[in-house]
């Protein structure tokens, strides 16, 4: 059985990086005590290994297939997906008014990683089923909710969130989807959708897309954009499957990766118009699809996460047992070979993929604790702050997981080599499976200009000031550590440079928007590394404080902690500086590239 | 049909870039012309058009099987095989005392550009053969060349290089193949080996391959290996195919892409001993293959340039095309779309594709014009110089553009967004091609060791010498040209540390050359990005001249090749500065870390 995730670096994670401890004092939390959350990590991580691992090339090497009426699995798919509901994980973190578990987000994400990592493609129709719930819980109507949400938290109906549609990509502005509302107060949709992920299967009895259309009359833009429940079958009341409603699917599309999750293009009303309601409010669409977008996001931070993190370990255990070559220093070739560990460009590749892996895993699992204050932190202003920072912070997490996962899996097949390159080894599947994430829920030049654009500029730049207050503190605190001190002054120029072309490029936006959000993405790069160092200083204190009286096996972990920190602010932090210079001079040699010259 | 390669830019390249006319007057070249040069590269980009290109995806769809007794590909891998051969591509560059044409080097490596452009897996088995029958010609007895040079230049016979084993990687000292003398002078082997591509199939009579082996009771390391020509069937002397010889298929290898070509296990000597003659001097195997390995290295590099090239010129059609959202500056949603291409962050990206797609094809060639020289210059010591500069840039020209080819088919994905991540479009197929150069012919790490090891170091730094003088050359005559003078300026300081790292780790490798070495990989990239912008620069010489008398649709050619240059030289060079401030400190993080901190 390969290992998933290092679960003592979990642990360090939920209890010694974070303090998900003190949740427990929390009214929420009452009932709970760390050891119910690390039986549910327990439980994930044996649900993972047990029914999620084993197929992971299976599902790839056989993918779905539509035989015109029914789309076909592997059928470990849907023992996986039973196994998931029934452990109760679909709805874990609901309220127990809701026949929920009041499990903490950041306790649910870690156990959540397990499955990411076991098989990604795989955990995608649960990690959008528990999506699409959610926004039933916060916008559904008391009979939507009445309806559809316990089948949704027991496994059997499943969810989706129908955004994009063929002619239209990321401008969500200009979808088409229509809806026209009926007599009775439902609504007929009328469109189609591309890209829906978990848009059909044999998993569940019924799918519920949550699908952007516009009200017939409805304003052009955003503004006209409303959101619809539209099942797969309509549900009687009294909770029954009802007929099958008009959404039929086009066809299936064959991806590069992640294979055993459909991605599926949906039409909605080849027959009549299919039957939806009323999500929330008319014209709010965007802005409610925004809380399953903001949650896919630091999602999808962990689907990279996960992957970076499985091959990783793999890679690092194929290191330390291959024999090849020898040193430099060595010219004896009658001397044995050493292991592929001992060279020192395997090992530079290797401490690369700690640093991103375990980083994007602690990245990802700091904004889920935000979003944890934001709903249950008993002080109004920690709650309003969580939410500010964790908005500020989305772009980066989702983005620098899902850019450095995919160079983490890069390096984990170059170190196997040729062997990297064979689907003998599972490397080159993590590696394809990786490469969408840095598309899905946003391209990066979405979030480049939803960070600078958007994100620095809120509230008068609020969310900005209290990210750099968080980062001062921590380096306050790693300045006042001798081992800890060289690493903290290494942020001042960094940290100073963002602050300057941060303020500069906001000025520039009121007069030139195109020019000064020409460059997003490098200052989406840039600053995303700066919060990874930060995430990793912020670890160097945990195990700083881990080793003072650390036992000997515990001992290496923390050194890799802090050798880990020591190598993305040593090597990765300074990247910033040429980015930096080409921000600040506004650096326009793309942006005047003319058409005809390419 | 897709176009495979810009025309226009092969010309200036050649032309303009490089003054391949110049070769006219050598007397080997004597008898060809221009046209003839221009007309070879007419016919490959007709076959590889033709006949290569239509079955890309049916190649990686449907890859190659064994039943048991053949290997089958799908069939217009014949035909593909048969066209290029019966154009006289296999022979073209021999002399014409061989049979050949006298073609140059650097236009027969721009004609190749266009099959590997069109299919690089399928090119995969004339690359191959190329390399072994020029082994054949350098270092084969007049008896193996009577038998078997013939058919390996008109296609009967195929050829393959035998080098690794599935214990050793890339340590090459480390094979165990053995070789026995026979009474009769031939030798029988005894072994396996491991990733040997074109090792089985169905496109020629006969598999003639370059075996790499251990002539029993040789030394250890790389002084005991010897060379093996072991053909799949023995020969008669007059020519006919004989017996089978032992050597089997021990299995494929199912590779990520690059699919249609077979990668092979390959047993020798299970039924009593493959039949095998000795090629060159015993104990000296391995230089001998290095001629055939610094060939493929610049194959490699060619392999990277050209699915580079392909996949930038597919995105950038796509991104004219696709209308997709509006600029920042507007916030009319009923203004029509703007196309991809207007979006700063697209022109970005496929600028960058365009300087590392167009800068590797320039790279390779200018490696081939070295090779030119190195050969048929008439000055002695032209020749010698020609030589070691091309020893020098070897690694980089191999390294720089599979690692960059990488990126820029990264780029296109990410520009055609969840299109570019399903196997209906080619960028997918593309990106998975791409992803084996930076692996085969020596990982990224060997060849940071070789060049900071061994090219530069060697006869004194003479080949450094000459790099250095080279670029001064270009600086001083781009200094002169108000246009690029700002770009020439650029280059000061990467130049200089170039220098003072260089100076700083050669001597170090005399003391402590595991330290000295351990950033080998930062040094590769660092000196290959100067290489880089080198070679952008001359680039942009080249266009500024064109420019002058240039007619209205090719002023727009020789702005791209400008723009490129600046983007290059503004956006990448400067990117060296952190990676010398690393190689000056002698950086050792990874060097430190410890296997048990993993």
């Amino acid at each position: 059985m390969t290992t998933l995730l290092n679960d003592r670096d979990l642990q360090f994670l939920l209890y010694e990086f974070l303090d998900t401890e003190a949740l427990l004092k929390r009214p929420r939390y009452a009932e709970h005590a760390r050891e119910t959350f690390d039986a549910t990590l327990e439980t994930a991580r044996h649900i993972a290994e047990e029914l999620f691992a084993p197929h992971l090339a299976k599902g790839d090497a056989n993918e779905p297939h539509f035989d015109g009426e029914r789309v076909h699995l592997v059928p470990e798919t849907k023992a996986a997906w039973d196994a998931f509901a029934q452990a109760g994980f679909l709805s874990a973190h609901w309220d127990e008014a809701e026949g929920g578990l009041q499990m903490p987000e950041v306790v649910l994400r870690s156990a959540i990683t397990y499955f990411k990592s076991a098989n990604v493609a795989t955990s995608t129709y649960s990690f959008l089923s528990i999506g699409s719930a959610n926004l039933l819980r916060s916008f559904g109507t008391p009979e939507q909710k009445a309806r559809f949400l316990a089948p949704m938290g027991d496994g059997r109906f499943s969810g989706t969130m129908a955004l994009t549609e063929p002619g239209q990509g990321s401008a969500l502005g200009d979808i088409t989807t229509r809806a026209e509302l009926q007599p009775d107060g439902t609504y007929r949709l009328f469109g189609q959708k591309m890209f829906i992920s978990g848009g059909d299967h044999d998993l569940a009895d019924n799918i519920v897309h949550m699908v952007l259309a516009r009200i017939k009359g409805a304003p052009a833009g955003v503004k006209g954009i409303s959101l619809f429940l539209v099942p797969k079958y309509l549900v009687n009341e009294d909770g029954s499957i009802g007929a099958r409603n008009d959404v039929t699917l086009a066809g299936l599309l064959h991806k590069m990766g992640w294979r055993n999750a459909t991605s599926t293009v949906l039409s909605f009303g080849e027959r009549g118009g299919a039957v939806g309601t009323l999500v929330g409010d008319a014209g709010k669409g965007l802005a409610h699809m925004f809380q399953m977008m903001n949650e896919a996001r630091i999602g999808i931070g962990l689907c990279a996460a996960a992957i970076a993190y499985r091959a990783y370990l793999m890679t690092l255990e194929y290191a330390r047992e291959r024999p090849q070559g020898r040193l430099p220093s060595c010219k004896d070739p009658l001397s044995p070979q050493v292991r592929l560990i001992q060279h020192a460009d395997v090992r530079r590749m290797l401490l690369a993929q700690k640093a991103y892996a375990e980083g994007a895993l602690a990245m990802c699992l700091y904004a889920s604790s935000l979003f944890e204050d934001q709903h249950t932190h008993p002080d109004e202003t920690e709650r309003r702050n969580a939410g500010l920072l964790l908005d500020l912070l989305t772009p980066m997490v989702k983005s620098w997981s899902s850019k450095y996962g995919c160079a983490s899996n890069d390096m984990a097949i170059q170190i196997l080599g040729g062997s990297g390159y064979i689907r003998e080894y599972p490397q080159e599947q993590l590696y394809r499976d990786q490469r969408l994430n840095p598309i899905h829920e946003g391209a990066e030049a979405i979030h480049g200009i939803d960070l600078l654009g958007r994100k620095v500029v809120m509230q008068s730049g609020a969310a900005y000031e209290l990210f750099r207050a968080a980062a001062d503190a921590t380096l306050e605190e790693a300045r006042n550590i001798p081992e800890l001190a060289t690493l903290a002054d290494g942020f001042d120029t960094p940290l100073a440079r963002l602050g300057k072309v941060t303020a500069q490029l906001v000025r520039l936006q009121s007069s030139d928007p195109d020019r000064a959000l020409a460059n997003a993405t490098i200052y989406l790069d840039a600053f995303g590394r700066i919060l990874a160092a930060w995430i990793w200083l912020k670890q160097a204190l945990a195990a700083q404080r881990g080793l003072v009286n650390a036992k000997q096996g515990d001992r290496a972990f923390y050194q890799g902690k802090l050798h880990a920190a020591r190598y993305y602010c040593n090597w990765e932090l300074p990247a910033t500086l040429p980015q930096f210079d080409l921000l600040a001079g506004v650096e326009d040699t793309p942006l005047t590239m003319q058409d005809a010259w390419f």
